[in-house]
């Protein structure tokens, strides 16, 4: 497949348009979001939406959130990454294959019925994870892309992909939250650097190669004219494209900060071979096997299941 | 002299109620601030005056401070303080002394006035800095009472001191803002471990001792109920009391923060043997010689000057 998006260069890193649209065809007839909701997240490559759950869906999200880390707290797999400096858990990856509750909620309707009509198609989960950015010591997150890492390392082709932030504890100016450059979804940086194998070992702790540099940066910030800052209260979902540059400062407020994290990739988007020619990362960091498009699922969380064998 | 404020301590760190008063004395008929500025500083143990110098003044106070990194490139002076992981200036202490432009500043009667009201006396400068915190990789400073240091390390035997930093970039929410609690002033949080000699040769890249724990910091923050930002444009000042718990996160913008930093103390409050019993710090941390209370000057130093021999 021909390389519509070349990257980790030798020499000077190029910025050009990208060659995909952000909306795929979608009106608000095909689903929750109205006109102007669309219209935001073409124009800025985001769409934040303050208290998509209710207080009571947080508390139960919370709750799950908590026991899902209880019982990964000293596994040493894999898709359990821990924080560089300590044993502590960071995040847990694959949750929507891995545990049950998580699963459940990556087929709730209130989020897929967004993403399908985000990506003009059904959709599947190319990855999730629960995050935890503990307070007094959350470390800063550089700027980056996060389609040029999808495209390089797991082979994503097109710019077709829209990651769901469900955030689980209120977001202030200083705690650390997910900043974002406005339009920045519309052009594609370079990044420099050979992409050694096995990369994910090191950069999900810490991003080496794939990080875009200062003056793409500024031009970037240039013509968005500002950062935004993804604040609000716990339940507020953040839709922000696949190609849409973000990062986020350190946190020393005691306000820690955890979220759940699904990227809905289009089904028309499937894997191929990594674009950076090294091994595919592993399954927990990037779906590519028994992958089929989500059924969205209309379903209360917050009340106890009734066994059904 | 008797320790109204013992720190460093073994074992559990107790908090008290502070032992000075916050206003000495003032009302608004002693100088520039009115009664609800007053009042403000008093309760939240800050206060935030926006454009204090105008923009023609920024632009001169910009261009005296890069000269003045300027001539200090390259030095290797203990009073020019480098990023701990390169050969960049982040600060160049003492310049009421060693710099002519700069030492005019500080008996602007602009902010001498006010250090005067809010203190209750004469004042002198105790500390002066110029800090240059670059974009992009602003390493976060994490939260401290400078009292406590000041105290401990320099011996500044009472809380009658004020901090006047004159930001000299615009400051926002995401790039790296001085974060303060409010309130906090009014509680002495005494810090863990023993102070060792020369511990400021470590501490003024990164803080180790003198650094309160968690519970403290969570303590103080459900008092004040929040934690303030001091955001705003360039040529605003930020007046902060000595003992008032503050820090700031990292910077991934691009955005650098520069300002002007001078710390007044009241003439009555002179520096005498550090109560951490180690050597006293040098001159250019803490000056204790040569002290002499400033006589506030009215000047336009946006007018070329005229040599006067």
């Amino acid at each position: 497949m021909k390389d519509l998006y070349p990257s980790r260069i030798k020499g000077n890193p190029k910025i050009f348009e990208r060659m995909d649209p952000v909306i795929h065809d979608s009106t608000e007839q095909d689903g929750p979001l109205n006109q102007k909701e669309l219209d935001f997240y073409e124009d800025n490559g985001y769409l934040f939406i303050p208290n998509l759950f209710s207080e009571a869906e947080v508390e139960v999200l919370q709750k799950e959130l908590k026991r899902n880390m209880e019982d990964n707290q000293g596994s040493d797999a894999p898709h359990v990454v821990k924080e560089a400096q300590s044993d502590e858990i960071r995040s847990v990856f694959d949750v929507h294959n891995n545990d049950e509750f998580f699963q459940d909620l990556s087929s709730h309707e209130r989020i897929v019925n967004i993403a399908q009509q985000l990506l003009g198609s059904q959709v599947y989960i190319n990855q999730s994870r629960i995050n935890f950015k503990p307070g007094f010591k959350g470390k800063d997150f550089y700027w980056h892309s996060d389609f040029e890492t999808w495209h390089m390392e797991d082979g994503m082709p097109r710019m077709r992909a829209v990651s769901c932030s469900i955030i689980l504890t209120d977001n202030y100016h200083y705690n650390g939250p997910l900043l974002l450059i406005p339009g920045s979804h519309r052009w594609y940086v370079q990044c420099v650097g050979e992409t050694p194998d096995n990369h994910f070992e090191q950069s999900l702790k810490m991003q080496n190669i794939g990080v875009p540099d200062h003056d793409s940066i500024n031009w970037l910030l240039e013509k968005g004219g500002k950062i935004d800052s993804a604040t609000g209260p716990a339940g507020s979902v953040l839709f922000f494209e696949c190609n849409t540059m973000h990062g986020s400062n350190s946190n020393i407020s005691p306000m820690p900060r955890s979220n759940v994290f699904f990227v809905f990739n289009s089904i028309e988007n499937k894997l191929v071979e990594p674009f950076a020619n090294t091994s595919p990362r592993p399954e927990f960091i990037a779906n590519r096997t028994n992958v089929k498009p989500i059924e969205p699922k209309a379903f209360d969380f917050t009340k106890k299941k009734i066994a059904m064998s």
